[in-house]
């Protein structure tokens, strides 16, 4: 937190937003019309409009006992850049609504801003629009991402076929055990306030939850290497979730082999301190923003080009269900718990 | 309210949405995909994508003490597509994100819905994608609209000229006054349970407030007449606030007539009774979602044909700063109050 404190109401609406804004450069010649009209305007030159939106709320979707500002600014774009991604489209524009208590000052919104913008050049959108309220309670962040696809060239979650190889991107089960660790330090700093924090060793898992990527490389291998997957969808919810979603909505079912679920070495030694399976936190943890995608046999060999993706099953009928293929051969049953039931544990 | 009341737990996050779109039929060519997806895909072919967005929040924008919830899924549609109408656009799709605590019952939200569908259909809209997720406290909701418009048709609120005409669509305050209704019998209701509500007379207000309109009409109005104003604005802080908006981008001043300015008979009526100008709420009261605008002079014969609009004023150097001629011939500074600074007196 910086040490000036700046309170909202010294702007005024109109002021807050000319303050929050005045140092866009629209980046994209998509953006005809960005942030102080009643409206953006833009242009897709041809291309489809892909378009999605993400609603976070303090006390539900983050804590900022432990959520740095600057970190929820990049992660608020991220997450719903990830959805346009998982689209096979590249993000142009997002608008960002913000409902703001008082307890807020400018210099927090700068710092929260900071990370709004920093996601928008790495990722080379615009912010075009948006809307900044006061909230009685809590902060509340609601983000639209627009991007744009050739015609035919966007991929959906119900068009996998029968044989198609499953796949994923990165690793998985980091971002849950970055947040057992932020939710028991919370819990000894609340105990005992004068004990500092213990995150020793754990700033890949918990960097996996406070700051995540939107996986803008692999679509960008997509089209290097022509690639059109079968199926797409980005992990906010957990393997097992999206998985299923997959599935059901292509009518098939699907064999997922434990030993090729990516874990990083960092999330199996701190799951190790927790005394859970890192394989549960990949199926269940979510949060990992990774691309879940099926592939037709015959771009296997195309796939080998990147050390990003592993082929973790295949695409079965749908007699056959969904079934986890475990390291000592069993087999059980794939179901979606997903975070908020882990949460409950 | 139903008699019957499902928790939402009954349905869990992918039931609840799942029971709220099934019976979407999207209504647009442009609607490529629609929900159920990471995103959802828009083709504007060649036209301009329009996009804005408005976040709600309870305690802050309404009261569902006095709120139908019906009205209120309605009026969180519309107010969004007055802003795709504000730039002489078409709106096409919407997407609505809902924060939602447990207080709220599965057919509570079957009545938003049924307000939003409500409004989709009759402004010809298609809802393609969003976000479900709890509240801790209050009813969040966030639209994003998204329109369309021909390459050079879309209209700014930078570009009004000199001796251009002001213009502004139906009547203005009755929404201010419909709100001072509702709180005043809602504080008799706190303590006086027992007196039923006295609004007799006042259904225009009230529903000004509560059933506010988009104005389609106007823009079809100005297709059909060939009319492209040069800036346009939709009021929804005020009278007095979005002349300063257009004056203020547009480098220019105005003169606004005092007798010029569209006020309803009915909430003339009720102002009397509340012992307050008029023209004050008209100028400030906001929340009236009609369009304030300005064309050429060249452009008032073309004009005539519309009985809802009204000339209200001219356009000025900006050396001539902002004001308003009164019935009695003053000259006053049109300064922005808007609806906050109303609300605390």
């Amino acid at each position: 937190m910086s040490e000036q404190r700046t309170e909202i109401s010294a702007l005024g609406e109109f002021g807050l937003i000319e303050h929050l804004t005045k140092n866009i450069e629209l980046q994209n010649a998509s953006s005809v019309l960005g942030v102080g009209d009643d409206a953006a305007v833009i242009d897709t030159f041809g291309k489809q409009a892909v378009v999605t939106t993400d609603l976070l709320i303090e006390g539900v979707h983050f804590d900022l006992a432990y959520t740095p500002l600057k970190h929820l600014g990049y992660k608020s774009v991220v997450v719903n850049l990830s959805d346009i991604y998982a689209m096979n489209a590249v993000p142009a524009q997002i608008t960002m609504s913000l409902g703001i208590s008082n307890r807020f000052s400018v210099e927090a919104l700068d710092e929260f801003y900071e990370g709004v913008y920093t996601a928008c050049n790495k990722f080379g959108v615009d912010l075009v629009g948006g809307d900044t309220t006061s909230s009685q309670k809590g902060f509340i962040i609601s983000v639209t991402a627009i991007g744009e696809v050739a015609p035919d060239k966007y991929v959906k979650r119900s068009t996998a076929q029968k044989g198609d190889l499953l796949c994923v991107s990165g690793d998985l089960g980091a971002a849950y055990i970055g947040l057992l660790f932020l939710e028991r330090e919370k819990k000894i700093f609340i105990e005992s306030p004068g004990v500092q924090p213990d995150l020793e060793g754990e700033s890949y898992v918990i960097g996996r939850l406070l700051k995540p990527e939107a996986r803008k490389d692999i679509i960008e291998f997509f089209a290097a290497q022509n690639i059109l997957p079968t199926s797409m969808i980005d992990i906010s919810d957990g393997l097992s979730s999206e998985i299923l979603h997959i599935g059901h909505q292509s009518n098939l079912g699907c064999v997922l082999y434990e030993e090729k679920i990516p874990v990083a070495e960092e999330t199996r030694k701190a799951a190790f301190k927790f005394e859970i399976d890192p394989t549960a936190c990949a199926l269940s943890g979510g949060e990992d923003y990774e691309l879940l995608f099926t592939i037709s046999q015959s771009d296997y060999d195309r796939l080998q080009m990147s050390e990003q993706i592993s082929v973790i099953g295949y695409m079965t009928e749908p007699e056959q269900g969904f079934y986890l293929v475990t390291k000592s051969g069993n087999k059980h049953p794939i179901t979606a718990q997903g975070w908020n039931h882990m949460k409950k544990n």
